[in-house]
């Protein structure tokens, strides 16, 4: 059981929390990854409805995938389709969707606190698969997991996050959740894109990559969210991957054991090179296969299910 | 068994039908409530195509959300993607559907009589989610069960159906099946917004909802269908809440045990002022849970199953 | 077993692949044609990814319903929601996709090579539903599936395709795939639509349809492409129906048992006069209906399946 009814932000879970979730997942590799029958009967029954308001395919996909191998049934809202709130309120049409007798909400919205929103609608449970610029905590989850398969553990390990820090919902959600599981978080990125709080979760902030990369265990490139880079006081493309991309040379000071990862999808050439992003020390596509398992455990532990897992 | 093969309208349907559809409901709400596995096996196996060529939200969810508990296998055509009839005729495009063994069609359009187009091209059950300003009977036997759910029975019952009644499907399917069911049925709404046939199906008009209200046992609000306000010799909004719309003074005239009804999306402070539409007579959200109940109800009746139910 | 890993093209088949396809088709027409339960739990738990970068209705419906009627997990992206690889390549989209451990990929896309390219980001198994103008095998088989249950054998048939030989990706896969089993093939096109290689697969190719006609077993109708008949120094709509379009005239000089055949959707009155489309000899329907149990085949076997089938 959950300390927790819903999954709205990271910083409300306890260690025990996510030590559940991670082991849960971890009961759900095998099922995942074997080659014929990749489904348990979990969620038989049960109805889930993904409502994304923001359009999302890597989420979304596996979000959808995840209530498949739970067996979950699952009703997908939103996207082009966005005529969902189209003519009255959010609060309305949760009430709405929840006089159906759903069991879960996945929700993505644009507007940062819709899922805390959606709550106060509904007595289903509410999974935030990122709100705005506030939290992604489905993202961290999958993040941590991915980290500790590699290092067997997550306290004391030194994880940089790199690039627009204030406006990420992945670092909003990352940074705590790993100083909750005893990780340190240095936060680096350019001035203008640095978090107001200079004490924010006890996390150092730093405007220099070099400096601090030789430290690290892991080092965690955000993406650059292109269409906010056009106007303002803001580097060039170019002069962002000098200064904040992780590029070979970069990559050569790291630390013997240490990894790369990157939330997706990647601006190769921007925050992160090509050459890079296929190297041996990069995660980014063990994060994805992670995002499967992790959403499989938080929706089976959220409905009830108990965290030792499932035999495969 | 039900006397018709498709539900295209309520006025083709008997008491019978009407009462196994709203007794075959009943058993599903057993199934439909229960927090754990909420699905049967009727029609596991079954082909059902939800096309619908015009948008809509809450009844594409109920109906697919019925057929998951029912354990069909839906596909879902249509909305934005309309490119469904794109370059052939509807002939053609129901024909190929078909070729590819279905067992029901569920259609929603913007044309009226579009649904009993297709039951010319196929053998397929079809069932009529909502044609133009025709008919839209799964909403009527929702609205039945609702208030058959409320008072024990139908038969009696004074009905008041509120608004744009010359274009509204709603009180198109609505009024007939009350009328079937021995209920007495009284329309409202402004001049232009009567029916022409003064003695449609035997309903009484009148412009003046403040002198009926204290007569009714139900009181149906339709939607105002703003888009059809703009033009046009029509009250404004303001002008149409005042004389038509449903607020807490008129509400209070109503009978100790008289209900408040709905489709749905509402226009709040339109044609229902929002303290209404939280009140304690208020059944909207009955109503949309009655939606899947029904919906399943029809869906098993039409295809073979028999109106004694399923044990839950 | 086939010998092909992946179906991208009809040239790689060889007559054993495409019999073993059509038989286990064959095996699989009791299960699609029966009224109750249209499903085997063949690929259960297996999971299959519909990439549709071009908007189909027909082939995506058609492999939608074959895979749940295999019990397959599958999810559908593309379409008009088409931001799948809106901002990474192709590529990093099908590694992140394949990171989630799925089994197949289904892809259309306008571009040509698409399918070969997926199959080089990821081991599951890749289906080509039509590229650009290069290839729709998944068309062929169903193409020779209702010949062969026709005739009873497809070698010694003769056949004439016609149309825009040139730009067809039907004509791209259909006439190969004849060659291979043994049918004689004559391409029938205007000039400006004849392709280059006058001895591409050993089709002879003639301008003219009445000289031909008589001879053939099958006549197979390309679809008019409209949008491509805008500019140029080729026929006008008319024009092109009175040379190359099926009439009754031309149908009543085929063979006693000669059929018609046409991939769809039709353009009526065009390549094709309505009263030919729903006549005698039209297969058309019985095109769309092989179309769900040929796919169902090529699934089944490309995940493994052995080619006896399945007993209904």
């Amino acid at each position: 059981m959950l300390s927790v009814k819903n999954l709205i932000d990271t910083y409300s879970l306890t260690a025990d929390d996510i030590t559940q979730i991670l082991d849960t997942a971890a009961s759900f590799e095998a099922i995942n990854n074997r080659p014929g029958i990749k489904k348990v009967p979990a969620l038989r029954g049960r109805t889930i409805v993904n409502l994304f308001l923001e359009p999302s395919t890597r989420t979304k996909s596996s979000f959808e995938l995840a209530e498949k191998r739970l067996s979950a049934d699952s009703l997908s809202m939103g996207g082009s389709t966005s005529s969902v709130v189209k003519g009255e309120s959010l609060a309305d049409t949760i009430q709405t969707i929840d006089a159906m007798n759903v069991d879960m909400f996945v929700c993505r919205a644009r507007l940062a606190g819709t899922p805390q929103k959606i709550t106060e609608n509904t007595d289903a449970v509410v999974i935030n698969a990122g709100d705005g610029k506030h939290q992604h905590p489905t993202q961290a989850m999958l993040d941590l997991y991915t980290i500790r398969k590699h290092f067997g553990h997550l306290d004391g390990l030194k994880v940089a996050i790199v690039g627009d820090l204030a406006h990420s919902r992945v670092c909003g959600s990352l940074a705590p959740a790993l100083k909750t599981m005893g990780a340190e978080v240095t936060l680096v990125g350019p001035p203008t894109f640095q978090v107001d709080d200079p004490d924010w979760f006890g996390c150092p902030q730093t405007s220099s990559l070099d400096e601090v990369i030789e430290d690290m265990d892991v080092v965690y490139m955000l993406r650059v969210q292109l269409e906010r880079m056009e106007g303002a006081a803001i580097p060039s493309k170019r002069e962002y991957n000098r200064l904040y991309g992780l590029d070979m040379r970069r990559v050569n000071h790291m630390k013997e054991n240490a990894i790369i990862c990157h939330p997706g999808p990647m601006n190769r050439g921007m925050e992160i090179n090509a050459d890079v992003a296929d190297c041996a020390r990069s995660r980014i596509l063990n994060q994805v296969n992670a995002g499967v398992l992790t959403r499989m455990a938080e929706m089976y532990l959220l409905l009830g299910g108990e965290s030792n897992g499932i035999s495969a």
